[in-house]
């Protein structure tokens, strides 16, 4: 079966006029959901080490580091945007598996840069970047996932490698190349998760898929059957391989439309339970002070992964169901700010925190949750929330999607260049150069 | 068990004092050799297109491709010498697995130029960083390899974190980290053999564990339980893996006490029959016409590898054990020059090539061959190899090294910058300044 060189064929010859409107549309939703997260984490202390460590060795200074006035090589901008796209595990998620944007928009949006394309090449490449990434991934995925490996990483560089190989115009045979050279550097190990590698991830996914795809374009050689040959990507990195999964319905349907953008800046599965609380205090007009009691009913995976009861600093308050329902009360909101260490060791937070209890029930799914509340004044008040915010069921609206954006920029970026790019993510398909998106996204005067 | 901790602690402990004359001697054997083979390869076609394909992206001119004149950024000049380190499958090999120098030299000497450090630093870090890449290597050997992992790629990036974490200085937490960023970034697939790709990973793993060891630096966090976590390295990417092969003996025994060295540009398999076609006719003083048939009892391994009769390529000819053995008798040698595409195509070469015959035989090991040759005179004259020089038993001599590196750089060095090449080699324990071996390396006026 010849899946590497089909999907390298469909990469090659896929055209912009076939991609359904509400294709074109959600590129350009997980554009702007993307840039915040490289903008809002452009301060964080991983990127601001990794940029540190590599800045002595950057080359000609061709594209931005978002957020940042630094200007690197394009392979550099894509490691460190990379890096910042995943550290506040804000970025969007594909409803199976991959965080799609993180590895594939910074190597795109750092070769829009060097060499100018319009926003539809761009929406075009990042489309077929993360079915690539998607395919790939879903056909090793979940044993592959199992076993240890950070999928983000090792499947996001075959859609670096797709993404940029189309813009730089490889033929099939090149294209297989790019894919052949991208396998044989995916890497990421899932030991990682709760180190700042983990984030790295992403960004050598990025940058190694540029590097492929760069490679290629020089006629730098590849097995043309790296991800089904015995000794390829699938059966050396899982213990089951759906090669059917790469090659089935190409440009027929298009793995984006099951991108999923998170509204609150912590793990999903506590995503309901905040709704829940958001949307009682917000109908109520409540104030803390009213409430007596939060009883939350939630999936057992929740208490796993979120029971921690008295969180100590902005990063445990993200394990903590607990704070996550009182900042979702108190703030009516649950982003990066309301995970910072002030907000944790807040007084009112935590003396709400500690009125809020939670228990588990086998029969509600992981996007679900019961919440209730009682007053003080004796009434209770019950929600139902059968599908968080954000999944497919319910998806962010686009004025939720600026709304985060703002939440995750402000004070990075002056108001007037906030304004700016969210409009020109949502004309993309009529700029010119989409590489004045990276300009805009940079703290220099533009 | 605290295995990645104990590695740790081994590495930034060890004292240069502590190492015996015969381990400091063997990095300095490994060192001519690597620079020959680095140089040799420099206008190789993979080097020229991998070169072709970063250079618009390098930084700072800070260091040497070795042969050539273009200097790049430390990361960059670290993968392009990687490429070119291997790239003639001439490097020196493990006696169990691995070509250790062409991961680790290329990042030692790139930092070398960068940060100068004295003969002995270099000879340490190399030393230290040998025994990390081995150690890890084999404590999964050899089932991940079975499996489909280019080793010397996946565990090569262990070494060069490890060498370049000791010139930096890292203390034990952070050379855990690199240790840690190295293990997240190990890759490389056999699927890749025969192309491009398969010179791709020892550079990768020279750049990848050099930029682990810088992130380290940084602060830059990652595991510190890498390799043995269940998540990690060692249960990841093999069936098994064997913890204990990595702490045993640490500072008691060395690694790089089993490197080999290939006197012959072509798979190891054949050349005992090289050895015993060379020695005959030299012993004998005999030119190829008076040799009637030569017949060649190997064992089944070298027909499967090399049962090329016809071989119509220099690449091809690597895989003729029937070529080799007759420019053996022609060439008294068979370096990179014999396995070239115009002395593949000699009609001398071709002519005694269709008399040379070879037989298998189940109970002659890899390393072990008998040769008969039958003169046109009448005599019979037999050899027999029982080890292949450059094993272990029947290592290369200091002198046979010396000529291996005047065979691969003539041509691309000047004849006075190859003697110094070679004094400074030998006398590494002396130098100041590790760097100047690198200038002497590439082709600017020094």
């Amino acid at each position: 079966m010849d899946i590497t060189r089909t999907l390298a064929r469909y990469l090659v010859g896929a055209r912009y006029e076939d991609l359904p409107a509400a294709v074109r549309h959600e590129a350009t939703r997980a554009l702007l959901n993307w840039l915040g997260c490289a903008i809002g984490s452009s301060r964080h202390e991983t990127v601001e080490r990794a940029l540190a460590a590599v800045q002595p060795f950057s080359g000609p200074v061709q594209a931005a580091v978002m957020g940042r006035s630094e200007r690197l090589d394009i392979l550099h901008a894509a490691l460190v945007n990379g890096i910042g796209s995943h550290v506040l595990d804000f970025d969007d998620t594909h409803a199976r598996a991959i965080h799609p944007s993180a590895p594939v928009l910074p190597a795109l949006m750092a070769y829009a840069e060097w060499r100018p394309i319009t926003g539809k090449n761009l929406i075009h490449a990042f489309v077929l970047g993360v079915e690539a990434e998607e395919r790939v991934g879903l056909s090793v995925f979940p044993e592959h996932y199992a076993i240890g490996w950070h999928i983000t990483g090792t499947a996001g560089v075959f859609g670096a490698a797709a993404a940029v190989g189309r813009l730089l115009g490889l033929d099939e045979r090149q294209m297989c190349w790019a894919l052949g050279t991208a396998a044989t550097q995916a890497a990421g190990l899932r030991e990682m998760f709760g180190t700042m590698c983990k984030s790295l991830h992403p960004g050598r996914a990025a940058q190694n898929g540029l590097i492929s795809a760069l490679l290629a374009a020089k006629n730098f050689t590849s097995s043309e059957q790296a991800i089904e040959a015995p000794r390829g990507f699938g059966h050396v990195t899982s213990t089951r391989f759906d090669p059917s999964v790469i090659t089935e319905g190409l440009g027929q349907r298009y793995e984006i439309l099951s991108n999923m953008y998170k509204p609150y800046a912590c793990g999903l599965v506590v995503h309901a339970a905040i709704d829940g609380c958001i949307e009682l205090t917000r109908e109520h007009r409540l104030t803390p002070d009213e409430i007596e009691r939060v009883d939350l009913t939630v999936s057992p995976l929740v208490l796993e992964l979120t029971g921690k009861r008295s969180p100590r600093s902005g990063l445990e308050g993200k394990f903590s169901v607990y704070h996550a329902a009182a900042v979702g009360i108190i703030h009516g909101a649950a982003g990066e700010a309301q995970f910072s260490d002030e907000v944790v060791r807040d007084s009112r937070v935590i003396a709400l925190r500690d009125r809020v209890f939670a228990s588990e029930d086998g029969a509600i799914g992981r996007t679900e949750a019961r919440v209730s509340m009682r007053l003080r004044d004796g009434r209770r008040l019950d929600r139902h929330v059968a599908h968080a915010r954000g999944t497919l069921e319910r998806p962010m609206s686009d004025a939720d999607l600026e709304a985060k954006f703002r939440g995750l920029v402000e004070g990075i970026l002056p108001e007037r260049r906030i304004g700016e790019l969210i409009a020109a993510c949502w004309s993309l398909e009529s700029l010119e150069d989409a590489g004045d998106i990276a300009r805009l996204a940079s703290c220099r005067e533009s």
